[in-house]
């Protein structure tokens, strides 16, 4: 049995990047357990877009504290339990923080941990991907987009955890399904493997216009992840009563708030714009990972990983979301 | 009979406020009517900001042509009738143009015109007013806010002719409600007039500490109609799931779209943003005017007007609306 937990903990907030001293590697005792807690050994760290935000601001989540181990959502096994509610080799997923163990202690409800099912050949992180957090957004995020049959759904940042399942779910449903990203190895893997209907790489000079060829008919839901210029193109294109799903506004959480020019096109196109967090649909959790995994079972739906090896790549794993380094669901295996 | 009419036509397109030679003062004569069509005497124009608008840029309709009379909705009276559907003395609301006479044309179904009902006590221009275009904004918009009893409402131009009607439903729906307005003497003509629970005046330093006063709930409504920094300071002040009803934007009107910034309150506050344009109800519009009418009879809805006398004073007064001369709804006699 380890003794030894390795740990990053924020030392100061990042200014942009995350930059060498914002986030220390340290070494601490594993902790004794006490009576009715549970000591996880951690597999798989998902990395999130939002962790950046949270290491700067006080949003939905408070930010994290100056010497506090950084927040994230793991994937552990239990490997030692003195509570009944756990035993040893019970899968679960958490916020474990970025670090090697944690314990649990089933009364802290904060830290939001369930234990997950066994399922045959379904690999551990996909419990933190498209049967877990990112999954679970991009389904409750089309849920508000209310598609219909021919509807056109355009995805920012498509390529990514979140936006490659909306995109997705946005064909189960009969919408044509463009994506806008950072590469033409992401265009192709969106079309040739994930079935969107068009790609667009916003790196592109004439990005705009083929957006504008991709989406003939104009665009009726917006699942927008980015926010800033990629964003103020989508809502020029948006039709009337269009629906714009804000799940995540990534260009502005290393710069600041890129704010929202075009803000107009809400008005004279009677836009409805909804911002959502998937901690508010926590008590639907079940059901509906128990759906994705249908749908990927069934071939409906597909994903990707990019695993990171190594706690201490966690900081420049996390970064990688915002250069676009990373395709599919980004993870840091522990 | 008249044989000549006054029109104002579009010349060129404003730059910021209207300026001399935007529009101009014509004279052209009276058409002679055609079978099935009708001949109106206009008595008052409606002074709305979206003219500015009309003025500029396509959007929900076409803008004016150079050389077009301009667009504007007015009060007329029949004064001479080739068809069944009108009679001599009818009064009708619909888009007459900034002129003194119109030949209505009942096939021609784009400029909206209906027959106004004759009301004991009722004056004229309230046809334009609390039971017209800004009335029915006003109920349309709180329609979609879907006020609840406790709820805190923030209105913008507050003691502009939507506004002033838009908070009062609030009232009557057991909201409290704060309005933000340009003048000290609005403050008071809001709150102790019409019942509003507290007043902001913008031009005030410290106008954004005493929002947070007035409001120390919080936000669950804002009734938008101004943008820009107005609607920041809102933003930074809603709860967790408000909801925004995105009426006006006149801030940005003269200037060009201020965009919004703050706009990851959207995101992280999990807020609906929903713009609307009243002509979408046009088909519940008789309904709703009998029901603001009823409120009106009870005292429920106060309302007040700034007449201004003349066709030929219709730019000044267009452009008092974004100024802020103007309390209540703001009117051309003719």
């Amino acid at each position: 049995m380890a003794t030894i937990n390795r740990q990053l903990v924020l030392r100061q907030r990042p200014k942009e990047l995350i930059a060498p001293g914002d986030l220390e590697l340290i070494q601490t005792p594993v902790p004794d357990l006490k009576d009715g807690q549970a000591l996880a050994r951690v597999k798989y760290l998902s990395m999130d877009p939002t962790m950046r935000v949270w290491m700067a601001v006080d949003t939905y989540l408070p930010m994290v504290g100056i010497g506090e181990v950084m927040r994230a959502v793991g994937f552990a096994e239990i490997a030692e339990s003195r509570t009944p509610e756990f035993k040893k080799g019970d899968k679960v997923v958490g916020l474990t923080g970025l670090q090697e163990y944690t314990v649990i202690d089933p009364s802290e409800k904060a830290r939001a941990f369930q234990k997950m099912p066994g399922i045959p050949f379904l690999s551990d992180s996909a419990f933190l991907g498209v049967l877990g957090i990112t999954g679970l957004t991009a389904f409750f995020g089309m849920e508000i987009a209310a598609p219909k049959k021919g509807d056109t759904l355009v995805v920012s940042a498509a390529a990514g955890a979140t936006g490659s399942i909306a995109g997705q779910i946005g064909k189960i449903n009969g919408c044509r399904v463009v994506g806008i990203v950072g590469s033409d190895e992401k265009c192709q893997w969106i079309t040739e493997e994930l079935g969107f209907d068009a790609a667009v790489n916003y790196k592109h000079a004439d990005w705009k216009e083929k957006l504008a060829a991709a989406t003939p008919q104009g665009i009726d839901i917006n699942f927008e992840n980015v926010g800033g210029e990629v964003m103020q193109a989508v809502l020029n294109r948006m039709n009337l009563f269009g629906r714009v799903v804000l799940c995540g506004l990534i260009s502005g959480y290393t710069k600041g708030d890129p704010g929202m020019a075009s803000f107009g096109n809400v008005l004279v196109k009677r836009l409805r714009v909804q911002g959502f967090i998937v901690i508010d649909f926590a008590s639907r959790f079940m059901e509906t990972a128990t759906k994705l995994g249908q749908w990927k079972m069934f071939g409906k739906l597909k994903d990707r990983e990019t695993i990171v090896d190594g706690l201490e790549k966690a900081p420049e794993a996390i970064n990688m979301l915002f250069t676009g380094g990373n395709i599919g669901k980004t993870l840091v295996k522990v």
